[in-house]
């Protein structure tokens, strides 16, 4: 009889996510009912919202309650179907969880409509939630105009990278915020990005100063914290600030400062919004048609880093908070059909 | 030889305002020059952001200079006039400054165009800065919709007042508060608002849950501090937040910190926007449209406290920040025509 293996959450993790927070458990291979289809995960997401989904802080959706299966968004194929609306061989992307396989009702999945020639893994990145994320908190919110000059923290992660270039495509001054040498080159060498800033060698105030000298109209905000104050501090007048993720505080009690001075909001007239991607998707199809034929086209480059195994997926989530990896960060549970 | 009397700014307060920060002096009636008229002031606006001008903090207008006359919004007749766009007896408003009397070029002044029936009092409140900014920051940045609640602090004081019930009009509970059992009668009683709150002697964040079952969509923010804290900690999701003032910090050192869990912001997708009248210019005959109307038929209630006399300026500045006023604070300087 085969067998599946997911992760489950057994307790709440206290600051860094630790052994025994996560467990995981290999069971028989379920059967799916009348309607429903089974699954077989081929690629599963990492992103900094899994580590907030382990708490119970107020957040976006109900945390995933202890002995849950870990959430996350993946992508599969639909092995056995009990459903009229998919077949075997399907590929269907969705909130599959950390789970080798996994039981679905056929009416819940939406299957993956794929462009020629690119990979699945495109659709878990560029053209996924990273990508439409980007997209929105750029484009809807940042809004930034040709000569006006847009910052992005964690600009060599799977949102970052993308929003900086589409940026860089209407005429903005770009500058990256990224850990390293590496990931600074990158985004100059190869994402045009107009300046780098490497926060683990660079005074990041100090370097915006420099790299920034007419302030700056635009952040696209990825991290909080320490970063986060200093490019607030030197926001322009009419400035447009999409919050898009704290990930410097996720490991802490969840509770991060906002900016020092928020008297700024008033002075510079500044609108700070916050926003998720599942907010954007009834209108996806706006992003996709920019996105999909500047993948295709090459244009928009976009990278991922593919981990192998579930059984890794608590180590491979660390690199989100190490920055030890580029781009999309993914795993990879079973082969592409 | 006649004389006119103006306060100069003498050294920047530390705190409140002070003896001898700012000094009354006496001189000769000035004349005007070639395309110059000189005006009478009737009435001197007292505002919030006149202690914000006597600082030298990053603000949105450059700081008074020391030595200067303090600025100040008014409205005055023309007494002689060399220039060809004004006539001695024409009402004109704009920056006069604390004065009994100014020199102005004539193309610089704005001919105050009164609606029959409506005293001059109405141009500097309702009708004036504080109701487009009343209006801006409720139905352009708040926009809110029938049956959502609506939280406006300092909400008895000339912004206030009117905000709220433009927020009434358009269907949503609303919820004022003011201090002192007095203001917060005249809030429910004469004003329709659902609910006041007296932040003197009942503690807010109850008082909130309270009044605010369900949540606040939209807060119309005067104060700063910890009453702004208490309602930005019961935002809803998609809540809009308009700063329109933080006086709360005005007298401090200018740099008053934001709300205390700032990631609400993100997980609830709120909306900040910081926003100052004087953007909205442009579009005044928007607000005009809507708030003419409803002044002339009674239908939008509005009140003045005026002090009699440019000499009581600094005391009667200090009203604002002990709340000892109704509506918007003027000082008369000389009589009607």
């Amino acid at each position: 009889m085969s067998s599946m293996q997911r992760w489950i959450l057994r307790r709440r993790p206290e600051g860094e996510v630790r052994p025994g927070d996560l467990e995981l458990v290999t069971e028989p291979m379920p059967e799916p009912g009348t309607g429903e289809v089974l699954v077989r995960t081929i690629y599963l997401s990492l992103d900094p919202t899994n580590r907030l989904w382990m708490s119970d802080q107020d957040q976006y959706m109900p945390p995933v309650n202890i002995g849950e299966t870990m959430r996350g968004i993946s992508v599969g194929v639909v092995e056995t179907s009990r459903s009229d609306r998919l077949k075997p061989g399907d590929i269907v992307n969705g909130l599959g969880g950390w789970s080798t396989h996994f039981i679905a009702n056929g009416n819940h999945l939406a299957p993956l409509f794929a462009q020629q020639g690119l990979p699945l893994t495109a659709y878990m990145s560029v053209l996924g939630a990273t990508g439409l994320t980007a997209w929105y908190g750029m484009c809807d919110i940042g809004h930034p105009k040709s000569g006006e000059t847009v910052v992005v923290s964690a600009a060599a992660g799977a949102v970052g990278s993308i929003a900086g270039q589409l940026a860089k495509f209407r005429g903005a001054r770009v500058i990256g915020i990224a850990g390293g040498k590496a990931k600074c080159d990158w985004l100059t060498n190869d994402l045009g990005f107009d300046g780098a800033i490497d926060y683990k060698s660079e005074d990041v105030g100090d370097a915006l100063d420099k790299l920034c000298p007419d302030g700056i109209d635009v952040n696209f905000e990825n991290v909080g914290g320490t970063i986060m104050d200093a490019v607030f501090s030197r926001m322009n007048l009419f400035g447009r600030f999409a919050l898009c993720g704290m990930i410097a505080a996720y490991n802490d009690d969840g509770r991060p400062t906002g900016p020092t001075d928020f008297s700024r909001v008033l002075m510079k007239r500044l609108t700070i919004r916050g926003f998720l991607v599942s907010d954007f998707y009834p209108r996806a199809a706006e992003a996709m048609a920019e996105l999909i034929p500047s993948v295709t086209s090459g244009k928009l480059k976009w990278k991922v880093h593919v981990d192998q195994g579930l059984e890794g997926a608590m180590d491979s989530l660390q690199r989100l908070f190490t920055g030890n990896h580029d781009g999309k960060l993914l795993i990879q549970l079973s082969p592409e059909p």
